[in-house]
């Protein structure tokens, strides 16, 4: 069982919450918490044993701690995602392996495409995989068949793996620090499009990958994952590109363990992360 | 002020201690904790206001713990280190200009050198240097110097900066755990002399640099950290040592300032760092 | 068209070589040469435009070669490798992805496992899987049977991707420098069975993976690439392990991709690696 | 001694120009060479023996190669650089302590800052240092008196060691490609002022530093070298700084052993690097 909590710090807040749960009789396996001084905010991440009443214990712990706290418990063996892909396969498929051998840490409900090129890398690994064209349409039409696909499906949160379609506002706000993309730059270098051809003329001796969760701030959302490797000149861009896609791979599927682990909290457009 | 504990582990450990620094009207500004599952040991540190008289603190937190809890409390504002040298400048150079503008962490109270070729840059610096040659004597000799030399200054530390003779285990013993050794290999890998050479010889890909604690083992002690850079067929033995120093004065400068800021405790031949 | 030359090195090999291509009126493309000065041992790949005979090309070139120069070209758009596994599905399923959307740069002829469990994942690629099982039987018996399923088909290098046996002197000789290796730790620490356990045991603070060419020294043989993470004390045997399979299979991916573009000389156990 | 060669490409270069060193008996050492197909231009870094009459040599070389041909040779053994500094000891200090050791591979000839704080440490290492503060003074008059400060010595680069002046187009036009920044970030994220307040900010997960050529374009001339570490939520913006600087230091004294070296080639705003 996870406790996630954060509220105002004060003097105080780890001795009332280890001492609840030592009340109790639950063991705590582990405990992490970090407190933001400049923010005055308190975040706190503690494994335990699973306890009958999760609902009771999240009153007791509302009770000792400041009024802004925000406490949840999740007891669930593993989270749900849905996955959104265009064309390019690297991540998709790293996902659906890791997936079909237990991996994971979640389990892949569905990938929607706005192309029909993975539907056969889904097929293969028995994943239902809906096409959702954004050609000839208006993109409310679009996202209203995007989120009729997604509610075919339970879900906590929605994952793009290259999906090349900026999401309006409203679809955002709908899944607020619900949906994760992996932008292919070390941000903020080059936010926006084509950022391997923008790294090529800069000629960058270090490219990266970026996993972060969507806002409405184009690639301005929290940043959850970082890695990178070095180039050199001898690389053009579609050779920085090859190279990027290995990092993205890597970066998306670790941002999505910490994730689906409930080890990251999000506060002022910042990420704490219990790695 | 810096708590730190290490003893056996039980439920409420993180709650006992908090809960009495708290009761004392302590601040706590951080708290780590680990806790090692395999050996059921516990290490906490906590960085928190001064209290007045550390010693009752300490009985008190001893009280509240298992029996084999060794608790320490340093409110010294920085530790005193004595370096030893031999013949290479780079991780010296380093440390004396980190003494220099006070960012060291710590206080160099002397430097020994079994040659005399970095005296020069320690008298630039103003720091004490004592030639302690280990030529045409006995090890015995050579060591009751060397602890003459040392005995001149008080010290936390003495940190061993390419410092290239082996120390007798009757030496080792007189300070254990806090002798310092910069080795200039990725530990396990290279162990004894000429890791370079031998790295070269074997034609690995990426060298590094290793600091320990000091045991009777020959390279076997407590590994505080280690980094890595690439090399490749284009690195003779000599290019090797040149790229090789840049990460070895790196690797102990960082070693140095987690273990003069209290964030290393050694356990079954490892260590465990609040970084 | 690729030309590969080793031979001993003397003056003007370079404008030799380019000269005779010159002078047929060969363009090339790139060309990179070295020279280990310390074995007087000359090295060069060049990639060019096709020649209509590459058989009268390798001999104009060795005829202004030295006499122990060794000349290859290869024409052939892509290696033909052969996947040999156990149980561990990380590294298979990598290369199976690759294969399967063509960026191997290889093409995956069949695999073969001393245990079943990853049929299944060879069926869903439609890659041809062999169970070779060596259990009750003397390892000649086995080998024999892994060299007739092998034989099934054309291959250019085989690769280990975790296969648990250690192969016999006999099996290697057959194909020497054509196995490739993915040891799961930073060679030459950790030499052997169980290295995750052995870098927990030693506390070591970044663990690593191998990829190198098969010899009859186990886990001595020519290294061609190496990465590494970093780990701390929170880590247990299994996270390590865990942690340590991404890298392997970007290890083992960037060596193969090294290897079937012609970029590996091997030389002193050693690899020049032209990357 | 070293020959720079820079022009457009065409078929048979490297033999011409190996063939021009074998024919007068010059034995090579190394050579590297690097075609940028995209931009058709032919880049050669050539290390061979001395040769009695430079002068004639690139006469001889410049009339086989094409019009545009930049044939240059540099037969110094070690280059002359003026250091400008502000307040940051760590990569001045740096530089001094290679210069000691005559590790630099270049020799300092003058530290120029517009604060004193610095005057002591290159005291303590012999060199001579001027102080040209920027205070009551317009622009034109603080640069004509750098201007008049540097002239006192010769020298082949102008270093900016963390000197926080933002130099005019006319000064760092007389200087074309001769002056060497380090940024204290990963560029071409956070441009300009504070950039470890803005990587605070943003949340990100690695910081960088880069060495760069100034252009009159702020913080967006031809990249030298880059390298970055990592960092998490519990860096406050001066743990950033600090962390950044052993970054800083580093990369700059990379930059300046490739520079030095006769390793680098600007060409369309990036770096050809020969290392």
């Amino acid at each position: 069982m996870i406790i996630l909590i954060q509220c105002s710090d004060r003097v105080g807040l780890v001795a009332a919450i280890s001492g609840l749960l030592s009340k109790k009789g639950i063991n705590i396996v582990s405990m992490r918490e970090y407190v933001d001084v400049e923010a005055n905010c308190f975040f706190n991440r503690v494994v335990c044993e699973q306890y009958h009443d999760p609902q009771i214990l999240i009153s007791e712990l509302s009770s000792i701690l400041p009024e802004d706290a925000r406490v949840n418990i999740n007891t669930e063996p593993q989270k749900k995602i849905i996955v959104l892909v265009t064309k390019e396969y690297h991540c998709l498929s790293d996902i659906l392996v890791r997936n079909h051998f237990k991996t994971l840490g979640a389990g892949v409900q569905a990938v929607i495409g706005n192309h029909a090129v993975l539907k056969d890398i889904c097929d293969r690994f028995g994943i239902p995989f809906y096409l959702v064209s954004h050609e000839n349409k208006s993109r409310e039409d679009f996202e209203l068949q995007l989120q009729t696909a997604i509610n075919k499906h339970s879900y906590d949160y929605i994952v793009l793996a290259k999906f090349m379609r900026i999401l309006s506002p409203a679809f955002v706000e709908s899944f607020p620090m619900h949906i994760v993309n992996i932008h292919h730059s070390f941000l903020p270098a080059f936010v926006g499009a084509s950022p391997y051809r923008q790294a090529y003329k800069r000629g960058v001796k270090i490219i990266g990958a970026t996993a972060h969760f969507v806002t409405n701030q184009l690639d301005e959302g929290p940043i959850i994952e970082q890695q990178v490797i070095q180039v050199d000149h001898t690389y053009t861009a579609a050779d920085m590109m090859r190279a990027g896609k290995e990092i993205e791979k890597a970066v998306l599927a670790k941002a999505l363990k910490l994730i689906v682990e409930d080890r990251v909290f999000v506060y002022n457009n910042k990420t704490i992360v219990f790695s």
